[in-house]
């Protein structure tokens, strides 16, 4: 894959836990593994948990995913409980394809486990000690950041931060705006993933210190300052705010790589 | 302009004139302009041939055209013959009030004037001379690449370039394909003007030393080849024709950028 995209730096794919409930329209779940509609051609798929490692070894991912069972918000606690469940019993067999399965690009992949739980405290501990019990080669936490008051989100981070490994990765996903990875990470958290920089980006939203803006404003029309006075991007070392937000305007295609680009350059 | 766009190279503007003929529905054109009706917003404008120059002053543009008629294709002689009068009254007017102002922003700026006279070689042979007696900085062909025959642009082209001072800029608007490229430079052109290489790039349309090529192709689905195996442009150094397909048909709007890059490399 590093070949085909030309992205010579590490892979993390996920196993589709995730779209299981985005597009739970379209899916049905079993204690096997979920069937799978595609919303884009119709055809079916059905995927478990070994197939899944097998696809992200084929994919040449440095770091996979266990297939999970990501409950909304909000759920009740059996539901959570019994997703809790399936969860971990993927992990484990995750684990077993994993362990009898190698590479076919030759290098190393490491294969990560997912806690959930939702909300509730007593799940989330349970399914954290449980997979630390497997000894994975990092954690993610998963099931957050989807609906979730802030302060729920902010709790069980740090509960789970406090129980995973120290030395090995703690990745908390899906998440998020930048006062929450500030949060996160002051909570233990060492890997995000998110699309909001790039996708709040094309859709005219600004990350900056003093907080997000929208360019398309008025305000911003005549305004020839940098989006962020501080920020070294390119971005903002070359184009004013009037400039983006006349290209913004237009519905000019640069716009939407230009928002992106700073908005990842202030991420990072 | 320069400033605002960051784009720190040469800014030619055009006059508009080729919108009255694109956009004629929404256009009305007497002996002292003509009526503008926008298509975006609704909103009435009336052009003047000294109005255009002033807005090219002030907009900082680095070669200025003058406003002229465009007739389209098929026209009658009489509606060409009357196009070119008009359009050579205009390139005085544009003369003039070029003449009587000057560059807001203090550097110089240059005025060409731009040949009409449809397919009609004896109209085109004045409208050629007659620009020639107002001594313009560059010369510009008009009205070409509007449907008719190649065979038609080609020995109109010609007829013009035999016309127009060699030591002077000699400027065909809106062509074209690399073929048209190449014969034209061949009569004696030295500027182009087209949107071919980026449209045409975003609608999946490749150009290559062997001919263009439809990149949605399924015959590309697992061609790990580059674009153009001799072409050293980004795009042709780090992606295969099966990963820009993939983009393609996947809608990743990254392939609109490589493929109007690798084109535009390709047209250099």
């Amino acid at each position: 894959m590093q070949k085909f995209c030309s992205w010579y730096k590490p892979i993390l794919t996920d196993s589709g836990g995730y779209q299981i409930f985005s597009l739970a329209d379209f899916n049905k779940i079993t204690a096997e593994g979920f069937h799978f509609k595609s919303h884009l051609d119709g055809s079916k798929h059905f995927f478990t948990p070994e197939k899944v490692i097998g696809i992200q070894r084929d994919l040449g991912a440095d770091i996979m995913m266990v297939l999970d069972e990501c409950a909304p918000y909000p759920c009740d606690y059996d539901y959570a409980r019994k997703a809790q469940v399936l969860t971990f019993e993927w992990a484990k067999k995750s684990q077993d394809a994993y362990n009898s399965s190698s590479n076919p690009h030759g290098f190393q992949q490491a294969l990560f486990a997912i806690v959930q739980g939702s909300i509730y405290e007593d799940v989330r501990r349970e399914s954290a000690e449980q997979l630390i019990e497997l000894d994975f080669a990092g954690y993610a936490i998963g099931g957050l950041s989807v609906g979730e008051p802030k302060e729920i989100m902010h709790n069980i981070t740090a509960l789970c931060t406090n129980i995973l490994p120290k030395e090995k990765p703690r990745y908390l996903m899906g998440v998020g705006k930048p006062e929450d990875l500030v949060h996160s990470v002051d909570k233990g958290i060492d890997m995000f993933d998110c699309i909001i920089p790039t996708r709040n980006g094309r859709n005219g939203t600004v990350y900056a210190m003093d907080g997000p803006m929208a360019i398309k404003n008025a305000r911003y029309r005549d305004d020839l300052t940098p989006l962020d006075e501080h920020c070294q991007c390119y971005t903002c070392r070359n184009f004013t705010r009037a400039y983006l937000r006349h290209l913004y305007i237009a519905k000019e295609i640069l716009v939407l790589r230009l928002l992106s680009y700073h908005n990842l350059f202030f991420y990072m």
